[in-house]
């Protein structure tokens, strides 16, 4: 019987609809960024990540039940050993299945212990896609009579898609590009410049020699880092027996605008790159009167998307590992130029990775809450449930977690092998309970309440509603200064330090959780008040602009950004900087950590002006899930024109706006234009004034507005 | 920097201390148990396992501090990417490392994802074994200076010793092995014979053909499967060109006695197999005065072994699963045979798997209960504390997962997913409490008690202790039925079903539950009562004859064992079945599961006689963990004289005893040796009469002793 092969597959029926890879939902993310994040090295050494790596579940079972209503021819596809069931009896696999019409149950095993178990079937009726049901258990025991056990306990869940044509060895995209310089010394060393950052794989041209040798490979993000063939923070060397090719690309890929090929006792003719980078569309766009905020803005695309990669990383040269703080503020920078769920998820994901929960993630405290704040952005923006629904187990057992940690007050302290991170800046000390921590505590409860709704756990639901409100209230009573009218820095032993810094007041602003009271003290005692510790990185600017345009202080915004990105441009950045101090000189920029070039001149984290332009000065925001409705608030702060596009799940939102017109291209749902004028305003639709010279007016499915209007200074 | 390449490596010092790969504790066992189990095939089709398959760690973080006399020269080896620290340093990788004398701290992370990460380090003073540290997250983190976090939060554990000199593809050992009888059939087929059960690769010799074709081999414990092609339960098929060659050993490892090669526009000259086995010395032995009783026990020894390999096997043929209701009686039966505690610990590791538990062990309860239970008996015959505080985290985990699925009176029901084994017996329900499930829990609880003791974990213990004792009391309360002296089956509704059955009653024998007067009622009216439903299991059969012995009844115990174990011989049998009943004829005895092959002929529980003539004839055990002190105490049971030797962690224990005669080889420690004598024995040490013609003895280190006395009928 073995023996009774099936006929020859016909020919392959056309317009067959579209089958993706399957798997277990987050698993190929936990996989795929182990392989990623291990590509960091240090200076030619290994440098993995220092808190736990979970892996994906080696055996995993996919189910589909179906009706056919005709003949059913299904080819397969594994990545892994398997076996196939058909209506419950065992099948001998020759990678097809013929079926008859009726109904049908599929049932297989794939187990494989080097890349997640993926599942591809393309049939005419009967494709992989979420439809199919995946568990990692399905406890179906038989008795000694033969007989199956009923499968009650079993949990199953939808599959997921996995991106690509062979997802074990999904690959970004490459493109060939040249260097636009080229130095060659005397002794044969070449010194190439691709005339701004970048991201691939060297690719030697012409290397020829005798014997031993190789080539020594130092990259730098700076024409200082590249000669530094002792301090460089990336090198490669290429034994000329490795690479024995005339023609090499080097198998790993690496961040530079400079290169220098030391030949050691060998020869290169010239050397390109394999720039390699995500395909997404740039759906998002901005331009102004302003030339500087305009380039500010195209180097920070060029920043973000070359740190958007598999994942949100936080900089491609260095760490090249996903950081939760970091990739909180790439989500809501992707929903305002690539608006690409795939990465937000893929990232969520493998942060978060397997339970049993060991530590924060990252370590990080802070970096726990920002996974959860950022699961809640996603929903606002995308409207995604079936995320929610499949990643809920694992924020539960984070946050029980979390909650377990807690002191007598129920706020969060520091335990062993917590890292309290808020943002690199001098003096902050991590003893008692942070106020900063707390806030993003509450937040995530808040998370978890929306999150608990949309998972169908009402109980959990109530649970963290209680919990959340009952903590918002006892931040003000523990941590606000009646006084100064300002949340302080942490309390120690039940008593407030007295420190007053920029974090905790910064986001209370944009969360909402201040009255206008508190706001205004708040603006004035802390944000626009010189005397309280300035911020130094691009992280933390983040909040403090977004905090201030949240105020409507968009024109303090602007000349800050032009201040802080445009000196990182005229010192001749092509990408912003993990770090930028304005009173440093020359090499002093390239150093931190105690290493001359330790710092990343590319990081995710300094692109924020795309989220403060798109979300404050075009002023496009979701008002609902998924922007079933949304606001468009135009706001020029100083500039005298601006005009630019944000993604929705609907397609864009387009804006102009100058001092005397408003254009808006709606999208599908419900969007609200709310605008101040001097002068009522002229439009063909029906404009509402709500008083004190502000206007609304409801955007409709996909139509096109035009307002005149006369802006007030 | 970079190309400042080590010094060769010097001639490498003779007499280094033995060195061993290393890794994380209780990982390479997990992903040792995915490789094994996964090897099942149904008919060619892949059959792995229908509960959860945990993985190992993918990044492991290995270090040792040591303080240097001399200079010192290391070389490593590594399964996976990794890095070198040297005091606090990462250092160029070139495999080796030369240390001047003083202090150091090595530091080593290794990640690999197919096979566990694992470190072999071989210096003069300096190699790898249990004195480095592991652990899976150093949450060692730098601030913005590059200073180091303290590292406080990180739980380091010793490293585990890993089998083989490349763990990653360690095998079994083998030989060659020829079929005692061959026939060529006219059409070509052949047969092979081995004489008896068996376990390897087939090996064909003198293969030829041209174009499409192979071979089809079907495998058969008994002549009848080898020959039914469509029944049998395991086959290979050979594709001609997948074979090439002339001579071809099959991939895979089978179990059969009969091989039946059918080439298909092939030709076949001859095969032969390679003889796959675990290579651990037979340290136990057993003789007597009745060849039955020794041909059982040989063919137990033989069945034992074949089923204990990388694991403690349930049967070689089918499932090749572990099981852990069936390795807990393969744990007992090793302190009898083999005394390998690599194989105990390896099982065990296994059977856990990771946390989150989400099912009892194999899906069965009893199973869960059945490990904690295993890890007593480990204790109580190694004394290895090492093990039980390593094991520890897991016991409590899975035992929080049971205590948390109790019901309102404390007790444990089936909730879905749950299987409620017990045995292959007819009308057995699963409704309700079931006392045997109860009383496992209890004993799981008294392991935990122990444990937590051992494991540094007071409170943890006073716990356990509390719940077990309490737990006990209240078998009696729920389950005793007064009236007639024994455990009832259940408890549906907090009311006793009336149900009698052997299995709680029996165990609590040799638990030791019961009292004098109980333990005579339980004798009487359950196990020699024929009236109550019969055992016919070998599984239980174990448990039913200890029980019997526990209670002096080795003169019963030996004609059982003589009527069903010496039945199975009589039928031919060369190992001992997964279950034998004596009524049924021919083919009948070799059908299961609703299959006509589907028994095991080859079955672990199958090998109890090991346990049982040592334990209760030869009569030794250990009284304190590690056999520090020990019982010897010789029961004839009918026989006219025996010997045999136990072993111990302190070498052999050996014992002769005839009517007349005993004969003692102690080990380390003290042993005491009981027994009855009509008239008062004649001995060079000193005897105590302990009244009612009780006689002991006290047995010193590594001496002999020998007793003249009278045995009573």
């Amino acid at each position: 019987r073995t023996l009774d092969r099936q006929p020859m597959p016909p020919g392959r029926p056309r317009d067959l609809p579209k089958a993706a890879w399957i798997g277990y939902p987050g698993d190929y993310e936990i996989w795929l960024g182990n392989q990623v994040q291990n590509r960091r090295t240090e200076r030619g050494a290994f440098f993995p990540p220092f808190w736990k790596l979970d892996n994906h579940y080696v055996l995993v079972d996919f189910r589909k039940s179906f009706d056919l209503p005709g003949p059913e021819y299904i080819q397969f596809q594994f990545q892994g050993r398997h076996n196939i069931k058909l209506d419950g009896k065992i099948n001998l696999d020759f990678g097809t299945l013929y079926l008859q019409p009726g109904h049908h149950t599929i049932e297989i095993k794939v187990f494989n212990e080097s890349s997640p178990p993926a599942l591809y079937a393309a049939g005419t009726y009967v494709i992989s896609d979420t439809s199919w049901q995946v568990t990692i258990e399905d406890k179906e025991w038989i008795d000694a009579s033969g007989k199956a056990s009923d499968k009650s306990g079993t949990v199953w869940q939808p599959a997921e898609p996995l991106p690509g044509d062979d997802p074990a060895h999904w690959r970004l995209a490459t493109q060939p590009q040249a260097a636009s310089r080229i130095e060659r010394k005397k002794n044969g060393d070449l010194l190439l410049d691709f005339g701004k950052e970048t991201f691939g794989y060297l690719h030697i041209h012409g290397g020829r020699g005798k014997g031993k040798g190789g080539y020594l490979i130092t990259y730098g993000e700076s024409r200082e880092e590249a000669l530094a063939i002792n301090t460089s923070e990336v090198q490669d060397f290429v034994t000329f027996s490795d690479s024995g090719r005339i023609d090499t690309v080097l198998p790993m890929s690496r961040a530079f605008r400079y290169v220098r090929i030391m030949p050691i006792g060998t020869w290169v003719d010239s050397a390109s790159m394999l720039y390699e980078y995500s395909p997404l569309a740039q759906r998002g766009s901005f331009r102004c009167s302003d030339t500087t905020i305009n380039h500010i803005w195209d180097v920070a695309a060029y920043t973000f998307h070359l740190n958007t990669r598999e994942f949100f990383l936080d900089g491609i040269k260095r760490d090249r590992w996903i950081w939760s703080g970091d990739a909180y503020q790439s989500y809501l920078m992707n929903y305002y130029l690539f608006f690409d769920s795939a990465t937000v998820m893929r990232t969520l994901w493998a942060l978060r990775g397997k339970d049993p929960v060991t530590s924060h993630i990252n370590t990080i405290m802070d970096y726990s809450f920002y996974w959860f704040m950022g699961i809640y952005d996603y929903y606002r923006y995308t409207g995604d449930t079936a995320f929610i629904r499949a990643v809920y187990p694992r924020m539960v057992t984070l946050m029980s977690w979390v909650m377990q940690r807690r002191n007598k007050d129920g706020w969060l302290e520091g335990m062993p092998g917590d890292w309290l991170f808020i943002d690199w800046a001098d003096g902050l000390t991590k003893k008692g309970e942070l106020s900063f921590e707390q806030l993003l505590f509450v937040r995530s409860l808040e998370t978890m309440t929306l999150c608990a709704g949309l998972a169908d756990d009402p109980a959990g639901a109530g649970t963290y509603r209680r919990e959340a409100a009952g903590l918002r209230t006892r931040l003000f009573t523990d941590f606000w200064d009646p006084r100064r009218q300002a949340f302080v820095y942490s309390r120690v032993d039940g008593q407030q330090d007295g420190k007053i810094l920029r974090y905790t007041n910064m986001f209370s602003i944009f969360f909402g959780y201040l009255d206008e009271a508190q706001q205004d003290a708040v603006r004035k005692n802390v944000l626009l008040n010189d005397s309280i510790q300035k911020i130094t990185t691009p992280y933390m600017q983040f909040y403090e602009l977004e905090a201030l345009c949240a105020m409507g202080e968009q024109e303090h915004v602007l000349k800050q950004m032009k201040d802080y990105w445009g000196g990182m441009l005229s010192l001749g950045a092509t990408t912003f900087w993990e770090q930028y101090d304005p009173n440093e000189k020359g090499v002093q920029h390239y150093a931190m950590y105690g290493r001359p070039f330790g710092k990343s001149l590319c990081h995710a984290w300094g692109a924020s002006p795309l989220y403060l332009l798109g979300k404050y000065y075009l002023g496009v925001r979701p008002l609902s899930p998924g922007y079933a409705t949304y606001a468009v608030t135009p706001v020029l702060g100083g500039l005298k024109w601006m005009e630019g596009e944000v993604p929705t799940p609907h397609g864009n939102i387009k804006v102009y706006c100058s001092r005397t017109r408003i254009q808006v291209h709606a999208v599908t749902g419900e969007g609200t234009l709310q605008f101040k004028s001097k002068s009522r305003p002229v439009c063909k639709a029906a404009i509402r004034a709500v008083g004190n010279n502000l206007y609304e007016l409801t955007l409709q499915n996909n139509n096109d507005y035009t307002i005149d209007y006369a802006a007030i200074d």
